[in-house]
C-alpha cells in the first residue's frame, strides 16, 4: 500500500473520526483518537527518543507543544535531523488558509512551533496563504482572498518571525511572480490523478475543479526549487508543521517527491485545539462563541471562558480551560499544580476558568499591540520575493 | 440545455465523427460531416452574409479561407463585428501545443487566417504556447516543454506577425510572470465542476490532475483581464480563430464568461487539414508519412505526395493534393480550373499531384528561409511581457 492509499476510511463497523483538511469530528466525546489516528495515516508517535535527540541537537529543551505532546506526531523527522547533524540544512513551510479577517488561537498552534523550529534550526521559512484555496472553497472573490491574506498575514508576523528569514506568499499573487512555482504543480499534476485525489480528500464529481487542481498548489512549495530565489538550485528538505488534517496533501507528495528526485517531506503534526464547547469538534472561526478570536477583547475572553467553555470538574483531560492552559501556559510546574489540584477536587471549575482567562487576556493583549507595529510596509517585507538570510 | 452539454455524443444508433480536442476521426471515407458538427456544437455556420459583412467592413476580399469554407463555422461573429463597427475593438486569441520540434502545414492554417484578421482589423494578438498541456499529455520534461515552445514560436513568428502587436507566450513561463493569468484560472474554476469537464471533454478519473485542470488554463486567455499590461482595465471581446476540435473549451467559457462580466469569446472555426492519407483523419505529426512538415526538403514533399498521398482520380473533393492546393493556392481562378480539369478526367491524378509539390515546394523553401531570420532575440521581443501598438 502506497502513502497515498493511507488514510481513506475503512469499512469497519466501528464509527471512526473524520479527519480531512475540511472536515473533524471525533466520533467520541473525549475528541480523536490519536493512537488510531497515527495508524490510520502511518505516521510516527513523537516520543521520548525523539524529543531526546531534537535536544541532544540544539542543546535546551524541546518547545513544551512537543515536551505536552501536542505535536504528537511526524513522518521523517529522525532522518531530517540525522541528515541536519550531516551538514544537510532544511527549511520550513506551513500556511494558512485566509477566509476570515480574524484569526482565533488555535490559528496560531503551527506558527508558534514553526517560529521555535525556526529559531532553534537557523533556517528558511516559507508561508503559504492559500487564498486561491479560500476563493475556491469560500464565497469570496479573488480582491477579498488577497485582502484577507494581508490582513492575516499581519497576525503571523506579529508573533516575531525574522524578515531576513521568512517569506510569506499570497498563491494568488505568488503564481504570477516565480514561473517555478507552475512548473512543480505540473510536475505534481503529472504524477497524481482525479481517482487519487478522489480517494484522499473525498471530492465528489460535482466539486469544483479548483478544488480538484489545489492539493497540487499546497504542495509544490515542499519541493524547495518552487523558491529558488531562496535555495538556488540545490534541492533541500522540507519540514512542515501544521495540524495533522493536512497531512493528506503531504501523504500525496510523500508518494510524488521520489519520482521528482526530491527527498520525501518530513511532518510534525499537532493535535486540534479544541472548540469551546468542548474536545469533539476544533475550534472555528465560523462560529463567534466557539472560538477566542485574535481580535477579542478582555471582556469578550471573559465572556466567552465564563458562558461558553465546556467544563469538566475533576478532569482535566476532558476540561477545555485546562486544555487552553496546556496551549498557552508555559510554565510547567504551575501547570502540574494546576492538574492535581483539579483533578484531586481541590480546584473548581470556576477557578480553572479564572486561571484560562488569567492567561490569555495578557496574551491577547500583547498580540494585539504586536499586531500594530505591523504596518503595510512591513507585510510587503516579508512578501517580497527576495534572498533569505540563512 | 447550455452550451456546455452541447456536443457530448449522443446515444443514437448511427456511428458519429469523433471529434475532442486529442482526437478526430470521422465516421465515414469522406472525412467529418461539418454540417452535422455544426448542429452538434450549435454553432453557425460562415455564410454568404457573414462573408458580405465582413468584407463590406474591411473594404477587400476575405481570406481564401473564409472564402473556399475552410473556416466554415463561427460563433457570435456577427455580434463581434457589429461591436467593431460601434468603435469597440476585440482582440485575437490563438495558439499551439508544442509537442514536437517541427509543425506541419495544418498547423499553419489558424495562424495564417489569424494573422489575416489581425492585418484586416490592426488589434492586437495573444498566442498561447500551451507547453504545459504537452508536458502533462506528453511523456516531455518541463524543461523540454518551453524548448519546444521556442521552438515552434519561430515558425509562428517566421509567418510575418507584427511584433508591435502580437505577444507569444508559454503557459509554463508566463504563469510566473503575470498575476492575472492564474487569478482568471482560478476564477474560471470556481465556475465549472469536475462532472462538467468530464462531459466536455471526456475525462476518466484516471487522467491526471493536469489534464483535468488544463481547460481553466486554455480558457482564460479569452478574458482580456489576462493581459492587464495590454489591455489595462478595459474589457475586451476576443475572437478564437481554431480548429474545431478545440471549441470545446470555449463552449465552456461561454457559459461561465457572463458571469464574470465579460461578453462571451467569438469563434471562428476551421476543418481539419487532411492526413496525406485521407480526409478520415486530420494530419498528424506523429506519423512522418502522413504529414508535410515545414522541415521538409523539396525531395521529401515530392516523395511524400507521390507515395504517400491519397488520389480519388476525377473527384477533387476526397483528393489530398487537390485538397492541398484549396489551402495553399492563392489563384481562385486557376484552382477552378484545376477542379473543372480534374473532376471532367482530362487531368490525370499524376498532374494533380505534380501541381500540389509545385505549390508546396517554394511556400515550405520560403518557410526555411523567413524561419532562419527568427533568431533567439526575435523570439524574445515577442515572448517578452509588454504593451502593444494597437
Amino acid at each position: 500500500m502506497t502513502e497515498v492509499e493511507l488514510g481513506k476510511e475503512s469499512n469497519t463497523e466501528e464509527k471512526e473520526d473524520i479527519v480531512t483538511p475540511w472536515d473533524v469530528e471525533s466520533a467520541n466525546e473525549t475528541g480523536v483518537d490519536y493512537e488510531k489516528l497515527i495508524k490510520r495515516f502511518g505516521s510516527s508517535r513523537v516520543d521520548d527518543a525523539l524529543i531526546e535527540k531534537l535536544e541532544k541537537i540544539i542543546k535546551k529543551p524541546v518547545h513544551h507543544f512537543i515536551k505536552r505532546g501536542i505535536f504528537f506526531s511526524h513522518r521523517d523527522l529522525h532522518g531530517l535531523l540525522n541528515a541536519y547533524e550531516q551538514g544537510k540544512p532544511f527549511y520550513l513551510y506551513t500556511g494558512r488558509g485566509p477566509s476570515s479577517e480574524s484569526m482565533h488561537l488555535g490559528h496560531l498552534v503551527a506558527f508558534i512551533i514553526t517560529k521555535w523550529f525556526q529559531e532553534a534550526f537557523n533556517v528558511p521559512l516559507v508561508v503559504q496563504m492559500s487564498d486561491d484555496e479560500k476563493v475556491i472553497w469560500k464565497d469570496l472573490t479573488v480582491e477579498e482572498g488577497i485582502r484577507l491574506t494581508v490582513e492575516n498575514a499581519r497576525d503571523i508576523i506579529a508573533l516575531g518571525f525574522d524578515p531576513e528569514k521568512t517569506f510569506i506568499f499570497s498563491n494568488l499573487c505568488f503564481m504570477g511572480q516565480c514561473p517555478e512555482f507552475y512548473k512543480n504543480i505540473v510536475r505534481i499534476e503529472k504524477c497524481v490523478t482525479y481517482n487519487q485525489v478522489k480517494g484522499i480528500f473525498g471530492f465528489s464529481e460535482a466539486d469544483k475543479l479548483g478544488k480538484v487542481g489545489f492539493p497540487a498548489v499546497e504542495a509544490a512549495p515542499a519541493l524547495s526549487s518552487t523558491f529558488p530565489f531562496i535555495f538556488g538550485d540545490k534541492k533541500r528538505q522540507v519540514l512542515i508543521p501544521c495540524g495533522i488534517d493536512q497531512d493528506p496533501y503531504f501523504r500525496m507528495l510523500r508518494d510524488v517527491a521520489p519520482r521528482l528526485g526530491y527527498p520525501k517531506p518530513a511532518l510534525i503534526h499537532s493535535a486540534f485545539f479544541p472548540a469551546l464547547q468542548g474536545a469533539k469538534s476544533k475550534m472555528s472561526a465560523s462560529d463567534f462563541n466557539s472560538a477566542i478570536f485574535l481580535t477579542d477583547t478582555a471582556d469578550e475572553i471573559s465572556m466567552k471562558l465564563n458562558e461558553h467553555a465546556f467544563s469538566s470538574e475533576g478532569n482535566c483531560d476532558a476540561d477545555v480551560p485546562y486544555s487552553l492552559l496546556t496551549f498557552f501556559m508555559e510554565d510547567d510546574k504551575e501547570l502540574e499544580r494546576i492538574r492535581n489540584a483539579y483533578n484531586s477536587g481541590q480546584m473548581s471549575s470556576a477557578e480553572m476558568r479564572k486561571l484560562a482567562i488569567d492567561c490569555l487576556q495578557p496574551f491577547i493583549a500583547q498580540h494585539q499591540e504586536k499586531r500594530k507595529l505591523v504596518t503595510d510596509e512591513v507585510v510587503q517585507q516579508f512578501m517580497t520575493v527576495r534572498k533569505l538570510k540563512c
